[in-house]
């Protein structure tokens, strides 16, 4: 066993423990943000990431993205045929790049909350998961992807991952169409209460841990001397990203709003993913601090498209991604239009970001309205009103009723009855695993 | 300090860390999964698998467990003469052995949830970890364990930990007797509806998370060539074990549930805990899968058998630990039955199996008799229909009344009062920490 | 790229993720623990200590803290020029000590929890994080700080880190006052429930998890053999805390209190911290089992001195704290008293555990009493009582018309109407993110 070798595959595998974490994170921030009687709906999209679209990538997705090079713009290998960099055992470079695809994933999955059919989603995810992500991810990271040899820098993909899953989600979102009463006829601008705030935050918790994992384990290399930089470079733009925001939502809106101190954290995070391995500290906390304000303005944005993100995806990842891909043209210590004054860079960076959103919106626009036609994307009205809990997986996320009941027994006990409540049954049953769809 | 002997302490702890963390995965995935009303007793269930159960293991199970050997049986050494395998400390040694016992301990608890005296678990955890778990664990893992000589393969113990874990379970769920209205006298099974979803899938994630410690931290040895294929096999198969409860659940049923989603990914994860060193890729997708339909039936086995297992570990731990100590015979690469037509591995599995899961079912259900006449296994009806967590703990897992009032004020500020909340106080006082468990 | 350089900065890097990730551990700990009309606020002062907090160490407290000594007494070096101790990059070394300063905020944090206003707090936050905590860290831990060269030994910050957070603690809590109703004319302790214990619990295991890169991690070398003893250490003190606490509970109160269950563990971890690498594996039992008795006594210690700490911060980690030094005296394997007879170190340790919470205590008194003066610390009496999360972040943390409504919905279905709920409507919008801070 080669020393080197061994040590990598401890590092990546833990890297990538920590990047299958975040779907765990993801999971979370949606089940907290989006209302209540959807929370069982979008964790179970998570769970089709972690299954369906890590079974897809890894049977067909991987070998596009880094297989054998055609043209520049696609590759082909046989999961079996496969091997990582020099220095990485190839089970520990696949597993990473599974937890990478899934991430793409989840990233569209908050964005179609509370009114995506299931069956749909499954299959979009694993097309997102075995083709559309790869195709570009390609691109810039294989050696022979097309911007990888104009010299496009995506250290762990603010770009590859985050912009190109962002516009996808707006795409996806559009195609779909905004949850009802979310547009008013009169132009007015609802936002419906996040259900969760404590489980949103949990959410944001694993994946600014899971983080360090993202962007430090991409060095995919023990010995990799940016390897500490980059892990601090990561933790300072989501504390100037959170920071900003915070102060921001303080001073525009009077309050210091949690989903925006969540997103803003996770702006900054996504922001510095491209550049944590080429920029300065002080470009980190830079690039973090104007994430977490674009991220504010980007909500807005999007709400003025009148495409409905329930979670706040396309200004979080699209719109984080986008600056942190272009960013990297400004602040490259080697290579960067403020740093040394040369334009290349910003070029190919402004180009790389372009053509990966644009590709993430049309194949997504494409998929939604395929699948529209095919199996219907959209839950019905009524079904979207009742929530898609119950509908698609038989349960409601917390079980109230029983909770009620053992507060009316305590407050018996305290001979203080709750009037109105005194019909609600002692247990609640119901006859899971065999429920009938159709009596909901 | 000896340079693999450093670099391993650093993985074991690391790995030992993340196996702890699965405590904590247990406890959401409990918490979530009974009624609200058992939500505290559950969580503080598994606090005293991480306090009392690691003590017992700690003091007198390691050396039991891996101590002198005696005949094969069982062996003996005081903490204080330990030692590791060659190039592991012995303090990560021991710290990475008591993560395991104490899971032994938590897949216990589930299946007795709802009705089991608190007491009565703290002593049943001690005798769990302090002597059921190692004893087999010595016939497995001691170097002069009797199955261990005759060749079997459990490498992170799919047999040791799991199906032993399960059956025990299953035995003191059986003492226990099912829950009051479980099994209706007309034949008819009745399911409680799990309390809270988003916390039981924060539970899985984080055994998801704990997992790669659990399989890939077994090697002990940074230098494990295998190390990064273990990772990436525990990964598939979870996904896979996901992927097939999900599929087979909406076939079945016509919804998705996550419940099923939720144990058929981590059936994945325990079947492939035996072979995850000893199989190949597609193998450990195709065992995953398996053990992700099996747990469906399974769960239909266990309620068939009128024994009633609240979050469904006989089936997840149970049954799927059967299964992957079983599949190892089938595909392990070098002596597997499908893969070499050798059939002696497979029969070694098979008895080996077998013995443990008897021997699981078999000392905990002397237990329980026994603790059933020493000091009662099992609450009061009264009790049980009031839920264990006043009476035990003191406090109710979710502060209802004050939530009420909360919304109380703000919809009085809206000027839309909801009748018959009227009477709720504004603040709940409780006298803790002194509350009066007689007055419950 | 040197070689010990590359592993302790992976090494140092995940430790630093881990103790990053405690943050989550405080928040969901301090969510769970306080009511939920707070819950959001507490939240999002977690949030400030990751992002002011840590901004403030970054540019001032590092610099301190770390730089160039004076008199022994403090440092100055600006963040440019910073480099770790031998061996771990600088950047590596300023991410966990960053990581080690949030802690300090989020320790004082929970104590003034529900009552102060939010902007005072994140100058309060910054000023703990730039000013207080690094000088007498600086005293500790510069190698040429006062108490560093008497000999004090504190290994990972029971006194650095704990005792002064606890100490401040007890300080901002004072100058604060008590919750209305928290301790009645006639004498009594009043204390108010838990809103979350499943919750609060989730915190407390990922406090635990952390811990392993907080003790282990602060060897900040791969190669130091003491490594494996601290993890060990480190797990068995938290277990004999919580095993203590828990038995405790159950003798004197007749039930096991989750919150001391929790509080237990947690300071069985504070107490081990100073001495994990410098004592035996039997004194790390005994100081986490005094520890866990201990918290409960201060726990009534505090509500007697009329201080009102919600979480029992000051309990955890100033008495844990304290515990945690002044055993390092008794216990050391080559100076302690009861090990050696040698009575200079626990003269030191006393000298120093007393010092470093005097500091904590009246630097933040005074800061206390100087943002009391210019800005005001305590919101009013009303908005107490209303709760401080739609005041301060416009939205609750649980947003709990829409779940009735979704019962209401599922009831009707089934034809069970709740009488009193009929005029709950349907969906509750928001006009966030441009919510009327006055309006509530």
């Amino acid at each position: 066993m080669n020393v080197v070798e061994g040590l990598n595959a401890v590092w990546v595998v833990l890297a990538a423990a920590m990047i299958v974490f975040m779907e765990g994170g993801f999971s979370l921030l949606e089940a907290g943000l989006v209302r209540t009687k959807n929370a069982v709906n979008v964790t179970m999209k998570i769970f089709v990431d972690l299954t369906f679209g890590a079974l897809a990538y890894y049977a067909v997705g991987f070998g596009i993205m880094f297989g054998a090079d055609h043209f520049g713009w696609l590759g082909w290998t046989a999961p079996s045929g496969v091997t990582g960099p020099e220095g990485v055992p190839a089970a520990a470079y696949v597993l990473f790049q599974i937890a990478f695809a899934m991430a793409v994933a989840s990233i569209v999955s908050g964005a179609v909350a509370e009114r995506m059919k299931f069956p749909a989603y499954i299959i979009a995810t694993i097309l997102v998961c075995g083709l559309v992500y790869p195709l570009s991810g390609h691109w810039i990271w294989s050696p022979d992807g097309w911007l990888s040899r104009l010299g496009m820098e995506d250290f762990a993909g603010s770009a590859a991952i985050h912009a190109m899953g962002g516009f996808a989600a707006l795409a996806l979102a559009a195609v779909l169409g905004p949850r009802h009463q979310r547009f008013g006829s009169a132009g007015e601008v609802n936002v419906f209460a996040p259900s969760n705030i404590p489980l949103a935050s949990a959410g944001a918790f694993i994946l600014w841990f899971g983080w360090f994992g993202f962007n430090a384990g991409s060095t995919l290399n023990v010995f990799d001397a940016r390897l500490a930089d980059i892990a601090l470079h990561t933790f300072l733009a989501a504390a100037a990203g959170g920071a900003a925001a915070i102060l921001f939502s303080m001073l525009r809106f009077g309050v210091s709003d949690p989903s925006m101190a969540i997103n803003g954290s996770l702006a900054g995070l996504v922001a510095i993913t491209a550049g944590c391995a080429y920029v300065g500290t002080d470009a980190a906390v830079l690039i973090g601090a104007v994430a977490g304000m674009l991220v504010v303005w980007a909500t807005g944005w999007v709400d003025r498209m009148k495409v409905d993100d329930p979670v706040g995806a396309v200004a979080v990842h699209g719109f984080g991604g986008l600056w942190g891909t272009f960013a990297v043209g400004l602040f490259d210590v080697r290579q960067g239009l403020l740093t040394t004054g040369h334009a290349h860079l910003i070029l190919v960076q402004g180009l790389g970001a372009f053509v990966v959103c644009l590709w993430g919106f049309v194949a997504m626009f494409a998929i939604g309205v395929l699948l529209n036609k095919i199996m219907g994307l959209r839950v019905s009205r009524d079904l979207e009103e009742q929530g898609l809990d119950l509908a698609f997986h038989g349960i409601p996320a917390y079980n109230e009723l029983e909770r009620f009941t053992n507060w009316q027994q305590k407050m018996e006990l305290e001979t203080r009855a709750v009037p109105g409540m005194a019909s609600v049954p002692v247990t609640v049953k119901m006859d899971r695993p065999f429920p009938d769809p159709h009596a909901e």
